[in-house]
């Protein structure tokens, strides 16, 4: 078996989401048949992280283990030939049988899009949300430094995830001025579910002085997912980068192949 | 009746083009039936000029005369409550019967948008031209100094206009660098049909060494379409702005109306 690590870019739109579902079109299925197509045997293909309907990727990473011998630039080329063009592969590298694309992931980072003009314009209208008047920036700014460090995320998490701890660690969020609005970048060790378009939520409600500044630790308290904000659309959420740690990656990448993945990560 | 002068923005990727076609949507038609709801009566939109299937504005520039005395902001606001959001109207004001889109007009500006990386990010599929190798930007700038000026653009020009001259005057045409590749910002008094995207083809041959610089004066001297570089695609353009002359403008807008044109007309 060879093991192959890759970075994927992805127009979540017409998708149901990275995992497989019934009866509609996901990201890994349809990776999973061009792959099979090309390998000439079923296989499963394993993501850091599910993302769902209508979010997008610029740097999701996976791994897939194949029975043939093949290059990575004439895996590269071949499955690029095989998907739609709302999917592309950035990058492949051959990896020890030691990497796990969820498991061996430290940290990821998202980003946010925000349009907050009155009309949003047709070439963002599907990678932005759209909030049709101003939001107060310099709040929803300060607004995120109480959600910066190690915190119980219980009220900000969507059931469904079952995992066993909600305490996570956020290590940076920004808001950065764009054309049309702004983006909000979330780096962290791990994410709960729902939890950036929860926490995007709430920081909207701060913006539109809905909720103070001052409540914020009141939500954290309740851990309560009814407590906080609402949550808020997929389609301004991007999965930019997957980070792995460097024992991981000294033992199966190249110093090049680290800085394909920065490259592919870029916004 | 009262005239109205609209900015309009779209995404071209599903129309059939600007002007009505049988048996496929059309951005005109699609106008108009909005308006024509809002108005009560039918109606004609008299757009600055065409624009091909696939093509996209952000500053396209039409007007339309309506029975109802309606605010410039009253029909913003309900005109782009009945448009899909592949078509945005920025800017509407009510302007004389001396104005005409299309008559009016004295020039325009157009980009065109060119990804010259070997595989194109599915964020810019849709609005950029795919050129799987990189091209020599550095003949390609050259090679735009030729189409600068007032020239017969006779070789650059499919038949189909019918229009009496073909010579017309290029104030500007830049090589600007981009995120994956780079965009030709075109400027001038009049642009024949197809005019753009056979230049930017040529110049793609120029970019690629199989038109070399000293063969461009031979193409324009043959007046003769098949003499010149093939087209290219309609995805990768843009009508970014349409010029009026100052005496329609210092007629008919204010200067807040000039201003908003401008904006609209960023890129």
């Amino acid at each position: 078996m060879n093991r192959y690590r890759m970075i994927i870019a992805y127009d979540g739109t017409h998708y149901s989401g990275w995992q497989i579902q019934p009866n509609a079109p996901s990201i890994q299925q349809t990776l999973e048949r061009a792959l099979s197509k090309i390998a000439g045997h079923p296989l499963r293909i394993h993501g850091s992280g599910r993302t769902d309907a209508g979010v997008h990727a610029l740097g999701q990473c996976a791994h897939v283990d194949l029975k043939i011998d093949i290059s990575s630039e004439g895996l590269l080329r071949a499955l690029n030939n095989h998907l739609p063009r709302e999917i592309r592969i950035m990058e492949i590298q051959k990896v020890s049988q030691t990497f796990h694309a969820q498991y061996s992931a430290i940290g990821k980072i998202y980003h946010y899009h925000i349009w907050d003009q009155r009309y949003v314009s047709p070439f963002d209208r599907l990678y932005r949300q759209h909030i049709p008047y101003q939001l107060d920036r310099s709040l929803i700014l300060e607004g995120c430094s109480y959600f910066i460090g190690t915190h119980d995320f219980k009220s900000f998490a969507n059931i469904g995830s079952g995992v066993k701890s909600t305490i996570r660690t956020l290590s940076r969020l920004d808001l950065v001025p764009q054309e049309g609005g702004f983006r909000l970048e979330f780096e962290g060790n791990g994410f709960l579910y729902k939890m950036v378009r929860n926490i995007v939520g709430t920081l909207i409600e701060v913006g539109r002085k809905k909720i103070l500044l001052s409540e914020i630790p009141l939500l954290f308290e309740a851990k309560d997912r009814r407590a906080a904000g609402p949550s808020i659309g997929p389609q301004g959420l991007f999965l930019v980068q997957v980070h792995y740690s460097s024992a991981v990656k000294e033992g199966t990448y190249s110093k090049g192949a680290e800085n394909s993945l920065k490259r592919a990560s870029l916004c």
